[in-house]
């Protein structure tokens, strides 16, 4: 115990120091004006009489395209513009790269750690008028995309075909954005994250070039992975174009189900037992005392309010079956009262509509107040002490503060209710989440499952990879030698 | 049809191209003499005064260390060193880039295309010594290996766990080699590559430093994806001194059986339609008729010459026999006249005993004849195609090359038999092998689904991705600025 404690602090010091150097990085580039304004108006007044209305200047729109969903302070790109094809971003990256000018690549807005500010300020580029989907090959199960279509747009698209989508980050997201942070969700357990489901992806890099990171053969020993070095890479070092991704047959059956436990210990050993006994299980998810009792309040539900697994599972009618009753085995040995699941679409869009809910009911105990978002992802075997230690702060600092988990990936989510206007209360949260981060880092996590890094976690990724991050600087200063692409970003 | 043959032809012209630009960029650097030999000399003498015994420069040693597997001819080390850790791999690194001298690490030597040479001299880094299992983690599926760990060796060594490691390229690589060539092999199509199931890597990169890629979460969005960029680098951005790997449950029960088929399509149809319904086939081969030929005579079998497809499903009892009688559904559907399957050990072992010994039986075709043996990958809808039109090409020029594919993914092998002391011989199977990869690029697939690059695949690399080479150029100079790790591979 004191072994943990002692290399917790460790890594929690490595993380105040590195949150004060950063903080003096900031503000020494802020006092020294990195801003590049000769660069900025010369493109602005070139990439106007370029693209006449699809480029705007005012606040509203500029305000729209910073980021708006976190606490992280707004920082507004000087324009947005709005490309319509590949070719009209290799002229807008011309641009950038003759004055120097960043672009910010935008696609819903969604993500969560500061990934679309302006922090040299520059021009945001709107990709969702980029939203065609340009092949699905049903034999190969895969599908060609712009940037801009989202996944439920996608999934639309792909209904008659038997084919689904299945990452499912909760928000309707554009498939590049998702690529960029590297996005998961619900069904990661089973299908895999965005790493695993992007075949190949066209991007324009430094210069205006669009390359093509690979083809559609569905594995490759073909050089450098270009692929997954694109996926996660938040756009700081080029703008995805197109995105060709592995597809899944709509499953026959779905079984979905509700199963509560007396403690998060019991629930996060069903799912290892159900993840080490090769049950297939599509979605398991983990929702707290405080958050069952926050979906029974909101959705008018009465749910035993004790921490609560939701279990979907996906193939033939028998096999879903069979897998239900495995699971619901497992359960019951490590004490649960019951697994109540069902086949039937409508009684399992009941069952599960309290996660399906989730933020609403977050949202609605305390109202009015902000939510942080924020997540982290530890081996699975770690999960129930990383989830008790955490409840632990959460006490011990007075918060409010519902867990949700991926419990299949030991990723799991807090979401902090707070006043954002107050600053002794973010401050609190900060104080929170570093605890958090630096936590999840001790037990061999890591400070991001699935949101990725933006603005926010650069702290905690210099803490969990050291010096591996001079190989990210490496590697982005030799593509994008001006620092054009998303700058200040992921490592400053 | 004539726009696939222009596309075909056009590729053709691009490699041809590429190839006359590489022969010349390699004269030209032959001639000027890139061999370092005064650094050669000053690292050999520090080498040998530092590591002693494990520091060999006998030919016979460092014929043994360059490549012998294929008809490339051998490139010899000046030496071979056998660190036996980290820091003594760190050691090694250091003096190489104080003396800028070629490293090539080396595993058990099962690469196909030329990994191994030393095209520029250099010193063999055998990282066979370095073999210990540093970690298992039963609960989180993961362990974590030294480089020169086999994966047979990693096998026993999990055997009461409950636990397998699933990657099977055949040979008995070191874990470290598949790393580094991204292998995968029969069972990819259920357990996915190198890439799904390297979690992390320690790396010792230029200047002698240890860096981690990542640690032991299942999933991470943090930062650019360093893992997948050294799964699949071919030892040339850094030396790989351990891997975190995901784990699988052993299964409770497998199935295997036989599957012959009228023709080509009709096999390959029913692998599309049976990974298109979700069947989880944990193998799913295709053996040509020449191959089957092959077979019967050397394993003294009786199996009807068509091809055939050998199955595996891996599951529960009740779920694998589900599968299995799902196959043969499917299976009839396509005019085979039955799939023979069991899920008795030994009967299981008996069934598939041809593809094991494929090699064997490939050879015994024309004993003393050596085996080139390539590998193309295509999106699964083009695999009858492409090895229907492959079958042509064989006819055409005269070859004697059974075909094993790994279908499911799409990837097969040809085993050319030829007399690699015949130039004539040598040329034709040179010619037969570069429209083979056209014709995979031309249906959007890849010149190597799980060899890698080596030497042997550069024109293809160049002629699949174009510009997108550049970047991986960028990337090796940026992290390895005086070319130490095993330059001349990949790209020139």
């Amino acid at each position: 115990m004191w072994v943990a404690q002692g290399r917790l602090f460790s890594v929690l010091a490595k993380v105040h120091r590195e949150t004060r150097r950063r903080v003096l990085v900031a503000l020494k580039s802020i006092a020294a004006g990195v801003r590049n304004e000769t660069g900025i108006a010369a493109a602005k007044t070139h990439l106007a009489a370029r693209f006449g209305g699809r480029f705007q200047t005012g606040e509203a729109i500029r305000a729209q395209h910073a980021h708006t969903t976190t606490y992280i302070p707004a920082q507004l790109p000087d324009a947005v513009v709005f490309p319509e094809s590949a070719a009209e971003v290799c002229e807008i990256v011309e641009v950038a790269c003759a004055h120097r000018v960043p672009l910010i690549p935008f696609g819903t807005g969604s993500s969560l750690e500061g990934h679309l500010n302006a922090p040299h300020g520059g021009i945001s580029v709107d990709m969702m008028r980029m939203n065609r989907v340009l092949a699905v090959s049903a034999e190969d199960l895969d599908c060609t995309v712009e940037p801009g279509v989202t996944r439920e747009e996608l999934n639309t698209y792909l209904r008659d075909t038997g084919l689904f989508f299945p990452i499912d980050p909760g928000a309707n997201a554009s498939i590049g954005g998702m690529a960029s942070t590297r996005a998961s969700g619900t069904n990661a357990v089973r299908y895999g994250t965005m790493k695993e489901n992007v075949l190949a992806v066209t991007a324009v890099v430094a210069g205006g070039r669009e390359i093509r990171t690979a083809h559609r053969a569905r594995k490759s020993s073909a050089g450098y992975d270009l692929t997954r070095l694109f996926v996660g890479a938040e756009g700081t070092l080029g703008i995805i174009t197109s995105i060709t991704l592995r597809l899944q047959g709509i499953p026959e059956v779905i079984s979905g189900g509700v199963c509560p436990f007396p403690t998060i210990a019991d629930a996060c050993n069903a799912v290892i037992l159900t993840i080490q006994s090769g049950i297939p299980v599509a979605r398991i998810e983990l929702l707290d005392a405080l958050q069952m009792k926050a979906c029974n309040a909101y959705s008018g539900l009465s749910y035993q309010e004790t921490p609560t697994l939701f279990v979907e599972f996906h193939g033939g009618g028998q096999s879903v079956e069979l897998q239900s009753r495995q699971f619901a085995e497992i359960a019951s040995e490590f004490g649960s009262p019951g697994f109540i699941w069902t086949t039937n679409p409508e009684e399992r869009a009941r069952l599960w509509k309290a996660r399906h809910n989730a933020y609403w009911a977050q949202k609605s105990l305390m109202p009015g107040r902000a939510i942080l978002s924020t997540d982290v992802c530890v081996p699975i075997s770690r999960l129930a002490d990383c989830v008790a230690a955490t409840h632990e702060d959460i006490a011990a600092y007075g918060l409010v503060a519902p867990i949700v988990g991926h419990a299949g990936d030991g990723n799991f989510h807090v979401g902090l209710l707070f006043d954002d206007t107050d600053a002794a209360d973010v401050a609190r949260a900060e104080a929170f989440v570093e605890r958090l981060n630096a936590r999840a880092l001790s037990m061999d996590g890591t400070c991001t499952g699935e949101h990725g890094i933006g603005q926010g976690k650069m702290p905690f990724l210099a803490a969990e990879l050291g010096d591996a991050l001079d190989l990210m600087r490496q590697i982005k200063r030799s593509l994008d030698p001006d620092n054009i692409f998303n700058p200040g970003k992921i490592f400053i």
